[in-house]
């Protein structure tokens, strides 16, 4: 059994044997998932629960997980390349650099508002899952907190994949930068943004870079 | 030319072809790296840097990429799995988890002391990589600035490897417990791994956990 989102990539799918049971994810209720891995655990079948994203950042993979646990059902979490990391780096931004970021928080744009007093606080790099569809909220929130205007930020959509897109532009202006682009996205605010010009100039692969 | 961290598992270091030149980056200063894959890129050479941790979190490679730019020696920086998220779940630790935390905050020990009253708030899951040989110092910040002495805390040694060590003790008591682990170790503060035994509990592999 094969319960997949939609965010996997098709070949990690077509990966199943041929007589896999495949379900995807996306018509279904968070508890309609844990009761189809508990039940066909249960059954005694080989279930694989492959995510779109980390499971256990922002993932609900902690809620299947306790599913799982509490109906006495063995499973093991293996984890993937992580769009955390991987997705910034394929922009040319490092999560830290010496002397730009000692330090980055995540959050999810689901959670907005969220606390903008203490995110706007220019000790690290902050990103932001899912937060897209809120980005003009979140800018102005932290820009409202104290936020310098000027601090780079960028929204990356798609990262890693060939449709990656990717848009900088200082805070203030971010939202309207990144009006064209399209969830899955991920935005990056700090100075480690400043980075991504000179470090996606060196690559060799072509990636379709807009930066404003 | 392969230049690889001692952290790097020995399998991958053999993947390297037989003729290659293979240097340890140990005994190596920062700047001798740099000089290392910029010579070696310029004399057309295919160069593997092959990072025992993320690259861009604590990883230097945005020092080690801002060098290749500079020598204009293209390069393409490929993630791989992350210790920040594969770590902790190897451990059964969610970074967040609806209810428990909304976002997660990294730092690294190197940087001690740190922004305590910053990073004692309960917002979310505080995760610090290279910490362990300050984990008294730490924890003690975290506790001085109000962080409750009940907050479940991990330290996880050697994660996702055979000799994977996982101690879990409240804030107030994982100096003491954790005392007989060793580096490389990461250290996991948050309601989260409050849900490690459950999610520890259902795994099928065997792995060495010790639960204080």
């Amino acid at each position: 059994v094969l319960v997949y989102d939609r965010l996997v990539a098709p070949e990690l799918v077509d990966e199943a044997p041929e007589d896999a049971l495949r379900i995807a994810r996306e018509p279904l209720e968070q508890e309609q998932i844990n009761e189809l891995l508990v039940g066909y655990g249960r059954a005694g079948l080989d279930v694989v629960r492959l995510k779109g994203g980390d499971p256990y950042v922002f993932g609900r993979g902690g809620e299947e997980a306790l599913a799982l646990a509490a109906a006495r059902v063995e499973f093991e979490v293996i984890a993937g390349v992580s769009s955390l990391t991987a997705v910034p780096a394929a922009a040319g931004i490092p999560l830290t650099h010496r002397g730009l970021a000692s330090q980055a928080t995540i959050v999810t744009g689901h959670d907005a508002p969220l606390d903008y007093a203490a995110l706007a606080q220019p000790a690290g790099t902050l990103v932001v899952f899912m937060g897209l569809g809120r980005l003009a909220e979140i800018a102005a929130g932290l820009l409202a907190n104290g936020r310098d205007p000027a601090t780079p930020a960028a929204v990356i959509a798609s990262g890693t994949t060939d449709r990656q897109a990717v848009v900088t532009a200082p805070l203030a202006e971010i939202t309207a930068a990144a009006a064209e682009l399209e969830s899955p996205a991920l935005i990056v605010v700090g100075d480690v943004v400043g980075l991504a010009g000179t470090l996606e100039a060196a690559k060799p692969k072509s990636t379709l870079t807009i930066t404003s």
